[in-house]
């Protein structure tokens, strides 16, 4: 079978006209010659005691959406499978302790005390976007029953530093209004066009310039929408923390002097929870207070 | 469908108690207001005028290979998807002239004079992880047709910069060198354990310490074996190049005072190939002596 | 004049052979053509909001301590010319919030939200050691007034990043502690061989292994010094710090309705001032609470 | 004498309370607990393979010449003084091959395969900024004989690194025709403004947008002037290299079974020699074939 895939590529195979003793003896020693090329690698090392961001994007979604026919302006099932993504990245890889997504964009939060991978930022980016990306596909039918993928998608990452525990709610701010601005443009975007017909032309021509009051009034007025009704998943985008949860099992047990019994029994472990709130304001932060370390440590 | 996969994750709305309009205009204050945050990304360039190698390493790939009952020494079915993902990262990503592989591991050279991504780092490698990864899971079954894939695998990566052709040649030689001395321990080691039944650890004693000749001679002597006619996928792994490839079709045509006549036209199109030789000489480089730059530019 | 000095090189003019125009056009020609290589430069902007500080150590200074004759165990000629540099580095640069020196290092903190040559590491370490070295030849002769400098000597410095207070006090705590270790030595060890006649080997020998509870018990029992009666300039080092300063000084004025008259006016400025004092504990920061700057910013 | 120096910057010493023996024993575990702000330290060790070129910029240097009255449009003393600092940059540090200065800039270029300092970036520039800055005071009344230094000046430089002889080269040959470019410029200018009595606004119009042609023009037919007869220290800049040179001595000597007499003898070492010729062209590499390394390395 592997011969039929191969005939993909076309493969020559080389003569080989040495003797495999001669070959075997040079090459040990070629091995040790060439070692050198290792001292080409750079140290990439991420300053101590900041918080490491891990970004991803979608390489050219815009042309993947339409061809796997993704609604507008918004498809649950694209960003539940981004979730679901960005899930795998947290269960397998350690010391990620939030993450923010939205659209097709997610970004991972390292502790700032992470010693993982010796905090090389080459090994956390392309580990983040590895598993990501094999978790798109491999989670795809889950979330896309009737549509086949047509083919593997990429992802892009970057890694920025944060020292303070200010900067890194201002970067997730940042990218929580991101969501707002966008998700409400295209709100009232797409309403003009499946709602009353117009094309994206004429669409785009009545949004140009106006103020977020403006387009709520559109939404309002004229459709009967209050954007503050419309899904919290598309407003406020998802963010993913690692939560304690308790489960009471019953287990057999037999205690001395006593007979066998069932014993009702409390376990903790922690899982991955996704919240789909404000993140901008003080609120979140105080009801998960675990999330930051302190900041002058 | 969506809720109960997303029930996979405990999900909350949080009140939303402030109005519309209000909340829209400070939010979009508030994205001008957070934007300093990008000042804290980093430029990771990488200098100019050097070859750009992207290599990935497969993640616990040794358990991997245990869980999808990979055969031992070699797995055609693995080797096979590691080049049909790493021929996907070639046709998608510009500027790659040549990628070798070996077991879990695959090499990627961007040409040296290559302008993709404004040949920044971050961008090169997580572009090459995700493309490699999301491939892998897409074409698994196309080569694991009764073996299905329990979770998405992982893969990391780094970036190695290489002024002169003689330091790209000397890395591609180590990786090969690599090849050859782990794959003939491996075939040894495995006829060992299937041949004659030693344990594992009985065959690590037993090669402990031997050199290259040495091996060569037990497979000789011992099981009839020439090294040298085991396959050169397994001895010198795979290595990709791009090649012009001629077709000849017919066209029907119509020429001005002719009748119309089906006429041969000849084609030309860049395809990715595979070789599986000897890298660390100069035949293969004089062969092909399109695939490097010239030093001095 | 300068004829004489260039003939300490051998100085050749080679012969230009073609005219004026014609090299003239086609070296503006070359200018753009050559222009490129300003793009092998990096960017090595430092992550914002962290302390930003450079290190300067002395080249060689064991040799040229000797070769400049140099008491020991210190030498506060040589203290106080290290000292008098550094001051010219925090007059001359902007943004050092404190510095510190001891033997023949000195620190310089830049304050976290400092912008100064757009934080370019580069920059702010080569101008650092360039202002310093340039200053401790200039003020040479001011703290050795008999002994002339007989070389240029060499600094070499580094640029190291601090996210938090506390991460940068237990730099500088960390560097003072290095002082104290070494002061005790030194202090000792030449007590041995200058009050004791001891050879360096000797005494060496003699301190092999001591805790600084033993090296206070040689000097006290030994030789009746109490070590924390020794000046606080080489038990502590030197710290240097911006301080307002008020001055009254008297101006020749003339108020409406009134005669000419001397009054006497208040000014403030800066001024750099120097201590000598133990800045591991809280005392000095309560002290000087302007210093840092808030960490969640 | 130390003490009226230090109350330029007000000393104050802080009280001791604590005993010594604890202190010291506080200290010395304190060190320990301190040193993980090693950690913070980045590795910026330079590509391997490349050239290493260190450029020192004058800082200010406009305001300096105006303060030690430098002639225009260039001073010889000046020139010679930097010429001077940088044969000392190249000779206490290792494996510069080359230097090329103009007006108040000198560019120091490292051997490709340099190991000095482990080819630390940080090193290399803060060494060369610090053994140039130190030595442009130490020598400068050798050429300032009836000027007195005002106060100590300050240089800023930067690490590039490059690839091929081909890109060092166009390095070099930019920094030439910047030289080029400026010089002309001046030497029209303020032989405008000294020669002809033209306010330096006046020159400034007269130049505007005037090609290098019309500015030969201007000089030769106005005033005489053969721009190509003018000191080619000025139109070349200095390049500075090592050069093999032979001295032969009259040595003593006693052969056996001969009377002592007078010998020659031959004796090689290396000096550094200035020239101020084209580096643009291939004369100057063709006759000195040994400064650059073979680029397939």
């Amino acid at each position: 079978m592997l011969i039929s895939k191969a005939s993909r590529f076309g493969v020559w195979s080389c003569a080989v006209t040495h003797s495999a003793r001669l070959f075997s003896r040079s090459s040990n020693m070629a091995k040790s010659k060439f070692e050198y090329v290792r001292n080409f690698e750079t140290d990439d090392t991420c300053l101590r005691n900041c918080y490491i961001v891990v970004r991803l994007d979608g390489r050219n979604f815009h042309k993947f959406a339409e061809q796997h026919k993704f609604a507008k302006p918004n498809d649950d099932r694209a960003l539940g499978l981004m979730t679901r993504s960005a899930c795998s990245v947290m269960e397998e890889l350690e010391d990620i302790i939030i993450a923010y997504g939205q659209s097709d964009e997610f970004s991972f939060v390292f502790k700032r005390t992470s010693n993982w991978f010796k905090r090389r930022a080459s090994k956390l980016m392309t580990h983040v976007a590895s598993q990501f990306s094999s978790s798109y596909v491999f989670y795809w039918k889950e979330f896309f029953e009737d549509q086949p993928l047509l083919y593997p998608p990429g992802f892009d990452g970057r890694v920025i530093l944060y020292p303070s525990n200010r900067n890194l709610r201002d970067y997730l701010s940042w990218r929580q209004a991101d969501c707002h601005i966008n998700n409400l443009y295209n709100t009232v975007f797409w309403t003009l066009v499946q709602g009353r017909g117009l094309t994206t032309t004429e669409a785009e021509d009545r949004l140009k310039g106006t103020l977020a009051a403006h387009k709520n009034e559109i939404l309002f007025s004229e459709f009967g929408i209050n954007y503050n009704n419309e899904s919290s998943v598309h407003r406020k985008g998802t963010t993913l923390i690692w939560e304690k949860v308790y489960e009471t099992v019953t287990k057999r047990m037999k205690l001395p002097n006593e007979e066998e019994k069932d014993v009702p029994v409390t376990r903790s472990r922690r899982r991955v929870e996704a919240y789909h709130c404000d993140i901008i304001g003080e609120q979140f932060w105080e009801e998960h207070p675990d999330i930051l370390e302190d900041d002058n440590c």
